[in-house]
């Protein structure tokens, strides 16, 4: 069986420098795990995004704790940096459990075409499947049970969870991470009324996907009717999320869990979409626009707008909605009692 | 490294009778792609679904297009036809890459039960798997990663995309299509509760699929309690659609992502379902009824009905009331000052 | 070819036995089936959970009836029952098909880690993988295509069905069944934004899933950040479902179809989640909450709360604000005509 990985010991001068923040206290401090703030342990770390977390501190029994620079005291060592947040994550790179290197890296039950490539290092692993034509770049790890469609190109340093299935013709940039279950380049949902039947409309296109996205667990991504659906570069993508055929996704944009664009909608960069949104489809959403949990937008959205409701509307409207809609029972009587005095009023 | 497939080089006047179209123009004229029509190059044909889209059409770099019979003159050849787009769909097929055909068409490394039974022309590729007593119907495509359990059914000419699950005793008629990471006959969702504890209801009937059905990604269509669930012929269902266990739907339906159907619930033949919708249990929803984006049906629909919102509603109520919502805030406000207005009269 | 099971021929007297019931009528009536009560045949054995369903069963053509206790006549042979609905279950559970012993156990085509533990009696199926240091306990069935992560350990009695992914490092009670397509421990959706990108949070914990927890086909559920994501035992967990990162749920819980859970909310014990509803993140529902259909939590909630809406709201407000929003439209116009009145007074 195999051994558990012995546990680190990193001293907090170290974790400061790779943290890219100030160390206030003894350098040499030993660190061997990271933890919450609430549930920290003796030689843990943990992090405080702001200065409240600090203030009820004492009980934490973390030997270090990073904080943001207006934290100018505490009782033990700190490290004070910009962006807490950030910090902690570069922290929690070195406390990440490393991926043993399979050997061989490519695994004798794996299935690789003899008209695919494979780049350097690449690692793919049992019951996969590579097709013809198919190229992996240099160091991209292929999980198990992954289909790699005929022709498809997926670039370097990428991960292929167990399990995904990316279709023939698509083109997956570097360092592209796509979680278990996702099934990329399936064919749109098109159809055409011909006597009473849906005859379907061929999908021929494909789906093209930028460098640094990442694309979480049971993730459809249709391949275009003609042409590509695209995601941009740094978008990231949450769990259970459908994209239609022909949408276009900008760069650093969000999708948070189940949410759902329909076709040929364009989204601008650097948009987000709270869980369980969407939109319907051919729409162009303006970039930096925020659609709010279940907001359903039907409209075209000038870029930067903040809208949520069915439809969508700006958010600030919506929650005037929202807190009159509480008010709307008790109006009805207020209205009832209004109209039988002022009638009292005309029969006189 | 595979070769790339050469163009195509299609004279107009053969796409003209494939599309059932009339030509005006050269049948002669080399068509060599098809493309959408602000994409459109030169060899490509483009289509135009109603006059209007004709209009602006000098700057479009197709070939010739695909109009309606109502447009009677054009810059450049043109096919004429009752349905541009089924036309369209036509001649996609033409475009369409071909799938190669594997050799040998049973690969090696699926596993196929000796008590399965195989059809002519069937392929299965790499690591799926055929349990005992499963029938694969002639010229089906089953592609990697495909579970099809014990005593189940597979019609002709299906395809199977890969990393789909049909479990054990369904019945999957022909020329149906089920792409990946779709669960077919998974246990529904019943329980009993005794003595605080959930009891499993054990999920013993089947999932029921007619012919010419459409299965998108990461669709799930639960087993029946006992009985069947059906899904009727010719029905259409995108990605991450959910239909509980004992759920019926008529023939030539369509349930866009993200849908939700309950258990027991019948659906009527020509039924729509939008994006996000979906009903509770235990309904009927009478042939040719549309449920609007969102729209949760709580109570039985006649034929023909149109509804949204939730709970569903005629749609032209909800309109209203969607309408009104609008207003709502301000209405408050006229209300209270009518009010004041109102106490300053009875005061007197 | 597979010979089909032999129907079973079970005596009354001994199903009623199983049922915890009292038997009246012919212990020897011999039961070769199991039905709902519009579709039994003779032979059949059927259930009714109330009295109501009992009095129009004339035309039922089952040879005997599951009934309650406040039934005391019938016009065939009845099995007296305190809870009818359960004891339907175990007579289910009498006529379910027999799963067949594959032989043998461990298939050749299964991919074993040396390094991986494997109980007594545990059946793992072809083209599934188990890494290396994970345990797997007795008697528990890996289907095909299953991934099992490194040092993930899988408890007793345990059924994972096929294409099922169980990333590194999570711990799954006994009696846990897990359905097609399910991810359990993806990464959570953790990112900060640095220098306008949007940088990976490592998501370097687990997730712990209790005894006797059922999780349905394409659910999702994250790993922790750092900690463990909790499904606590006995919970069960619908299709399609979304549980964040270091989400915890408490004991006996229900999710219905494609809820969504954000990160980091906690859940009591016999909680209720309708279809489509959800949480947003950093939530605490107390014990014993039902949150209706599609209904969307965005503050804490005291232990048996019953919500719905969006936001939720006590049901019955909310009840109350469905009802006067129908009224809606013609509020305005009621109001429109009283401010026309008291504008006429205003003038004299």
């Amino acid at each position: 069986m195999a051994k558990p990985q012995p546990r680190l010991q990193i001293p907090l001068g170290e974790l400061a420098q790779i943290a890219e923040g100030e160390l206030v206290g003894d350098q040499q401090t030993i660190i061997s795990g990271v933890s919450e703030i609430d549930k920290a342990c003796d030689g843990d770390i943990t992090y405080a995004v702001n200065k409240q977390y600090v203030s009820g501190i004492s009980k934490c029994r973390a030997s270090a704790i990073v904080v943001p620079l207006d934290v100018t005291r505490l009782d033990r060592p700190m490290i004070r940096t910009k962006d807490p947040y950030w910090s902690f994550a570069k922290i929690l790179e070195v406390f990440s459990p490393e991926q043993a290197q399979p050997d061989p890296a490519i695994h004798p039950q794996a299935c690789i075409s003899p008209g695919a490539t494979i780049g350097e290092g690449v690692v793919i692993r049992p019951f996969s499947i590579v097709e013809d034509g198919a190229v992996i770049g240099d160091g991209t790890f292929i999980d198990s049970g992954v289909h790699v469609g005929s022709q498809t190109r997926i670039g370097s340093q990428c991960h292929i969870y167990p399990n995904v299935t990316i279709r023939e013709r698509c083109l997956i940039g570097n360092n592209v991470l796509i979680q278990s279950g996702s099934v990329i380049g399936s064919d749109g949902y098109g159809f055409v009324l011909k006597n009473g039947q849906h005859y379907k409309i061929p999908q021929i296109g494909s789906v093209v996907i930028g460098d640094r996205v990442e694309i979480g667990s049971c993730v459809t991504i249709d391949r275009a009717t003609i042409g590509r659906t695209v995601i941009g570069a740094g978008t990231k993508i949450d769990n259970l999320v459908q994209v239609g055929h022909n949408v276009e996704i900008g760069e650093n944009s969000l999708l948070v869990a189940q949410v759902g664009i329909s076709g040929s909608t364009k989204i601008g960069e650097g948009c987000r979409f709270a869980g369980q949104s969407g939109t319907v489809g051919h729409l162009s959403i303006g970039p930096g626009s925020t659609i709010a949990a279940r907001g359903v937008v039907f409209k075209d959205l000038e870029p930067g707008s903040f809208v949520s409701g069915f439809p969508a509307k700006p958010h600030r409207e919506e929650l005037k909605i929202i807190a009159s809609l509480r008010k709307l029972p008790d109006l009805i009587r207020r209205l009832g009692s209004l109209e039988k005095f002022v009638e009292g009023l005309r029969r006189k």
